[in-house]
């Protein structure tokens, strides 16, 4: 496996390479060498200048592509073409490519190839630890036992799906991890979310938000679901409902831990 | 976070640490950079010994405690144990400690601590890439959108909660990942699962079977909900079931790309 990445195959060949790498949360000591190796290896590197940054320092001679995070389509478009034209390229999603990221943008966009070539690029996805993985980490295991990650981003999905699908897994007493909770564009839609949940979860339901995970700011807050105010989340926050099940245990030093039992 | 291993406290020290580490699927080339740093530094790992034998080599007077993997409380306190009376303890999990791994098994002996001494160690948990996700990535994205992650083990579980909360998930048409999926003590369950699960979706339902993943001996398949045999899963198989929306692109090599798009 630590092969892997130099299967890409060299600088000028008739068909690049298309790396699509998850940084993990935030920080390089939770960066996998692959992921590093990837990058270091790269002619050219795409992705979100927030991701960009976290993804650099980079060296002369590489070509960094900024773009905005609303193009994913637009930017794995660019991307296969810059590979299928000799680069080897680098995408760069934060956490985990697979998990609500750029894998699943590549492979829409080749799936409806502007150019057959594109099918020729030697395509990888190197997976990374994602933000609620990190987060729950910090917290202790919310995460350890039965759960699920929903996005509440009613972009490509109709809100009733959401809230129907909220419904089902609170019925099922998943642990929920939410992801794209709230943004400018849609300030109301966690609020509603909230609604649905706590018409099946108790007041005292342990909630984890964690902000900035492994960047500068890191915030972790532990509260319940009767107190958690909207206001406190935004599009960088990761949002962990516990299940019935799922328990805090008192530190000495004033906070707590935070874990779903592995017995129903 | 770079630092967060340093904060460990130096070996002699009254009170130890326990530092609880996902060792990412198998392969060092997935393994985080802060899991490195803290096997460096450990006095004692503990582990099940598969685990152990991806956690090495260590270095002379390391010391290292093997257990059987069913033992997952006892090795909890074991361990918890060694770091009250001062030791710079290190717990391996495969994949992610949090995600139905050891993590929530220390937090559980924590809460019925032994010994008050317990909970003066400096606890921390450091996250890996899982099993599924790796199997993702190697696969294309089948985790792009709305998924749960369950465990079919019904050691701690009643049989009968695991086939209710299999229904209302396929009702919310996530895509499944399924933990524990078959053992030689439970060899009938996964297919009592499936007939549940094909009681809702349809025998072309795009099904991704991973096996040793980043180890020798590394298996991806992919089959459909209708083609697939129950034998052809064992304890070391990660199992994804597509939602209704998982697709499938043939690649120009004979084999395919399977992702979930962002849109439904």
């Amino acid at each position: 496996m630590a092969g892997r990445v130099s299967e890409v195959p060299p600088q000028g060949s008739d068909t690049g390479s298309l790396t699509v790498v998850g940084l993990g949360p935030g920080s390089q000591a939770q960066r996998t060498p692959e992921v590093s190796a990837a990058l270091a290896a790269a002619t050219d590197v795409l992705g979100y200048q927030t991701y960009l940054d976290l993804a650099g320092p980079f060296r002369p001679g590489q070509r960094v592509h900024a773009s905005d995070n609303r193009e994913e389509l637009d930017r794995a478009r660019h991307a296969l073409s810059l590979a299928a034209a000799g680069a080897r390229v680098v995408l760069v999603s934060s956490g985990d490519p697979g998990v609500f990221a750029m894998a699943a943008a590549v492979l829409e966009a080749l799936e409806h190839a502007e150019d057959p070539a594109w099918h020729r690029v030697a395509l990888h996805i190197l997976p990374g630890v994602s933000a609620a993985q990190a987060a729950a980490a910090l917290a202790g295991a919310p995460l350890g036992h039965d759960f699920c990650a929903l996005s509440l981003s009613d972009n490509l999905k109709p809100w009733a799906e959401i809230e129907r699908r909220l419904t089902l897994v609170c019925e099922a007493d998943l642990v929920l991890a939410l992801y794209n909770p709230r943004s400018k564009a849609r300030p109301d839609q966690f609020a509603r979310a909230l609604a649905v949940i706590r018409e099946q979860r108790t007041a005292d339901t342990v909630v984890v938000l964690g902000r900035n995970i492994a960047r500068s700011g890191e915030q972790l807050e532990v509260t319940t679901l009767g107190k958690l105010d909207p206001e406190q989340v935004d599009m960088r926050t990761v949002v962990i409902i516990g299940s019935s099940r799922t328990r805090r245990i008192e530190r000495p030093d004033g906070g707590c831990w935070v874990y779903t039992p592995r017995y129903y």
